[in-house]
């Protein structure tokens, strides 16, 4: 089997970049060790070997679909979420009270991330619960974390949420779906859900949406959002399941890729018998939900890096095998053909996707870091530090690697060539699987707005300051070695570019306007993701430097690879900032002046 | 049905910008007239409509397979293909005594472009075919095009180009099908070819395959490659289809997208009974089939140009008609949504895709336009001018709409959202069909080494001198105008740029050497394919901007969209340039200083 993720980078991005085996250190986490994790982790990567990625294939070209009512889907799928249950981890990193492993959050995202590269569609499914689980675990009120949580945890009951409507997605504040109280406490649910992933399906016993509705006589928008548990049958005093709560399928929706996710129309209450619990207070729904967000969107950029980094595998494999062409200048035809990865060109589609999905990776794993230190740092300030650059970092863990691991990924096809672009070969399908990424949790055009609205402007640029700093003492330990003085140069460039425009952005933003201050908003995200994963990449760099001298032969290999990427990162990637910072810092109107009636 | 071309836009580029109704004045095409040349168009636009696009999916669905031995194809595709031989689009291009309309390339080629449009995957057919005519009416002998060029241009026989091979694709150097000379003059074929779209079905009579293969005992490489006409069945004496050649299907390929088109392996020979007939010299069989090569680049560039436009046309009404969100900055929740097109970054997509296909829309039919100057210009000197203008811009032609139309067909999926992401809607099927265009018809690597390899030094930089002048010839006009003075300097600008980075590559090859020289090829074709494209946006802000005084309302909305299209794409898209000549002209050694042995 091809590899599909690299075993070696996880120890470099755990260890050596982010110190993860200082963890224990925290009482939380005390019972473990390096070793510890690390069995965790090899016990991910071999379950995601031997029953997630056997079936990456089979489930794509078996979608499920619906027979006698019932959604169907390949057996492979239940057999590997089984063996995902009997190992633990929908509650890896769920405290032992709660039957979990009490694994750091960094630790279990590497596990997940086995998965995910192994076979996202499949992934998903576990995934959705545990996000599902850990919104209960915050909002629930006792009673319904003792009613649903256990469940959830164990696997015994899956979970979704339930947001988006037909002609509401990006715009929530506009949902339709009703809740009516009832004598006793709870709602009715009424309408229609649209894009819920794991919506309907026979893989447990139960399945718990939370969803958000309307109380009747809610005000109007965002503000007058609720969250409902509500169980697909409703759950006895027992914990045993019940009564059908009138959940219904309106169908299945047939996606270009992430076919093994189940994708579905859901209509709550049809027949007027689709009871839901609230969550926590009327009216906050939005609020609850987006405080699960982080987590979510984390998933969802992890999910596309993984995808990236699979496909990154598969042709750097490909491309070590194929023969084909001749150096140029070559042209001694008795030549025998190279190999394709000594073509130039193909080195760089390969140090591209390389510097992509690595630079992604750091990113992902160093926001669930940043998971870990809110809760756990020794240092108060620390948490709130960890907080706050999570809240600033998270448009930029969901966006970019959608965007860059998805261009990863048609790299990968171009190195396969014709071979790429065929189903007996599984670029193609990673894919038609990451193009969900930049769509899913938040479009990356809604990222872009909450970003320039909201995260870097809020406390006063708190986030944002914060940020610089920690980008700073990256540059100053850079500066220190010669490999990677001159790259520590370039990131501070930018990162002055990066301050400065928001700075005239901030400025000028009651001049101008809120349309035109966010017009661009989607360049801003740019400029900031690149300077983000140059941060990562400059930080990855200087570990390498150092490891370099006197590593082993494999090790100097491997540091070297790390060093390449960070030179194609700050050579062919970084400097497209500065054309997005003269875009931003002259108010470009070129899309505000553009009138609808003049598209043809 | 959604529109899948702008009729508007087709006048603008062909009486407009190019001028296409002075094509009459030249003999070949003085029965001709700018109504014949639209009636040809709006026939085929009508076909297009009827017959092409309401299959479009069904053919994605239903992909060709085998039954029995044969290739079964859903029915409509063969209706479909009747009515455009009916219609004679088989040789609309052709001379009369061909039984052809002789129509001018450009002309043909709007024709042409408005099935790809509708139906990429049926409309591979006839093209393959006509390409395959055009080859042997230049290079056949007159026994040759006596018994194969009726039958191929009346649509009885359909054609085929047969060149890779499994282990030979980009490198058409080792291929390894040989042909054994036979007493009659004839050869005996053998080997297997790949990736041969089109090569078996039952759409026609017969299939008439173009074959490269190596006669017994001749040089090794490029140089002893030969040309074949290799049946699927012999034909007789009569013109009637005799006994089977022995060509047999090794195989479907399955692919991503372009499911419509069959693309096969083919067993030459298996029976030691397959027959083929030498076209022109013994191992002359490359530049033979690289002289039709710029047709057929022409016909991916423009496949790939209608793919992104028949998207961005797709979700330009979308827009127009989804209601979501508000404008930036109103809080009030009983406001009403309003149409996302108003959104500033749903206007950026839409602007990027227009940029994208319109540019390349234009450069494609400027090359259709040069193909008949280099054939009928009136002026000897202009006919060869036009002939040196197409080498140098037939990399650009195949390599840049194939990129940006593909990223175009992305965009139009992210302005469905979901929507956009499923089956039950064309772009996602867009998206999947375009991602061949940057495989096929030599990889997008190989456009950038023939560009910067061959096109921009041949004859001392003849070329691309003429190319530089042409463009300083628009940069002139475009000065004169207010609205496009700017863009002018930009232009200006960029051009200098190409021109300094051409010279210092070449005067540094020989220094350091041919591997360095080419290493940053692709850098090298994105500078020189956007400066191309920005010499089409500024000619046709030039004409809208002559165009925009005293025109009415609807054709004033018209050309205001070409203006804004023009300037996204010189605030936008050009000064992405500079980083690439700041690459090239430091001869960036990231990509070959890394060792193969680094990758993990």
């Amino acid at each position: 089997m091809p590899a599909f993720v690299n075993r070696r980078d996880i120890q470099f991005m755990l260890y050596e970049l982010l110190g993860a085996q200082t963890l224990p250190e925290r009482e939380l986490y005390e019972d473990h060790s390096r070793e510890t994790f690390d069995d965790a982790i090899n016990l991910a990567y071999n379950l995601a070997e031997k029953y997630f990625a056997p079936h990456n294939r089979e489930a794509d070209l078996n979608e499920p679909h619906v027979v006698d009512g019932k959604v169907q889907i390949i057996a492979p799928v239940k057999e590997a979420l089984e063996a995902f249950r009997q190992a633990g981890f929908f509650s890896a990193h769920h405290r032992y009270d709660l039957g979990g492993l009490q694994l750091p959050s960094v630790v279990s995202q590497v596990c997940h991330a086995c998965f995910q590269a192994a076979n996202i569609g499949t992934s998903a499914y576990p995934f959705l619960t545990i996000g599902n689980a850990n919104l209960l675990e915050v909002f629930g009120s006792d009673e319904q974390k003792a009613k649903y949580l256990p469940h959830l945890l164990s696997g015994r009951f899956y979970g979704t949420m339930a947001l988006s409507e037909p002609q509401a997605g990006s715009g929530l504040a506009d949902i339709l779906t009703t809740a009516t109280p009832r004598e006793d406490g709870t709602y009715s649910l009424s309408g229609t859900k649209m894009w819920i992933s794991a919506g309907e399906h026979e893989l447990s016993e139960n399945i718990v949406h939370l969803v958000l509705a309307r109380i009747k006589g809610a005000p109007k928008g965002v503000k007058g959002i609720s969250l409902f548990i509500v169980p697909r049958f409703r759950v006895n005093e027992d914990g045993s399941v019940g009564e059908h709560n009138d959940v219904n399928l309106g169908g299945l929706l047939h996606k270009m890729g992430y076919r093994g996710t189940t994708s579905t129309v859901l209509n709550f209450g049809e027949n007027g018998n689709c009871l839901g619990e609230l969550v926590g207070e009327p009216h906050k729904g939005l609020m609850y939900m987006f405080h699960m967000m982080n987590g979510a969107r984390i998933g969802v950029g992890m999910g596309a890096t993984m995808l990236g980094y699979a496909g990154y595998l598969y042709s750097l494999e490909y491309a070590q095998g194929r023969p084909q062409g001749r150096k140029a200048g070559n042209k001694d035809p008795h030549s025998e053909p190279v190999m394709i990865i000594e073509h130039p060109d193909v080195k760089r589609m390969l140090l591209m996707q390389k510097a992509y999905v690595e630079g992604a990776f750091a990113l992902g794993l160093q926001c669930a870091l940043l998971e870990d230190d809110q809760l756990t740092h020794l240092d108060e300030a620390k948490r709130q530090e960890a907080a706050l650059l999570l809240d600033i970092l998270t448009p930029i863990v969901k966006a970019w690697p959608s965007e860059y691991c998805l261009e990863a990924n048609k790299q990968a096809i171009q190195i396969l060539g014709g071979y790429g672009y065929t189903r007996e070969y599984p670029v193609e399908q990673y894919y038609r699987d990451n193009r969900l990424n930049p769509i899913h949790e938040g479009t990356n055009g809604i990222q872009a707005l909450d970003l320039l609205g909201r995260k870097v402007i809020m406390g006063g640029g708190a986030a944002f300051t914060l940020l610089s700093r920690e980008i700073e003492e990256a540059i100053n330990q850079a500066r220190e070695h010669e490999a990677t003085a001159a790259w520590a140069a370039e990131l501070e460039d930018t990162l002055r570019l990066v301050q400065q425009t928001t700075q005239e952005l901030a400025e000028g933003a009651a001049r101008v306007g809120a349309d035109l201050f966010l017009a661009n908003a989607h360049a801003y995200l740019e400029m900031f993701g690149h300077t983000v994963i140059a941060w990562m990449w400059l930080r990855q760099a200087v570990v390498a430097a150092r490891a370099l001298e006197g590593a082993k032969e494999a090790d100097r290999n491997f540091y070297q690879g790390k060093l390449a990427a960070a030179r194609f990162f700050f050579v062919w990637e970084l400097p497209k900032t500065r054309h997005q910072g003269q875009i931003l810092r002259a108010f470009d109107r070129t899309t505000t002046d553009m009138q609808a009636g003049w598209f043809a």
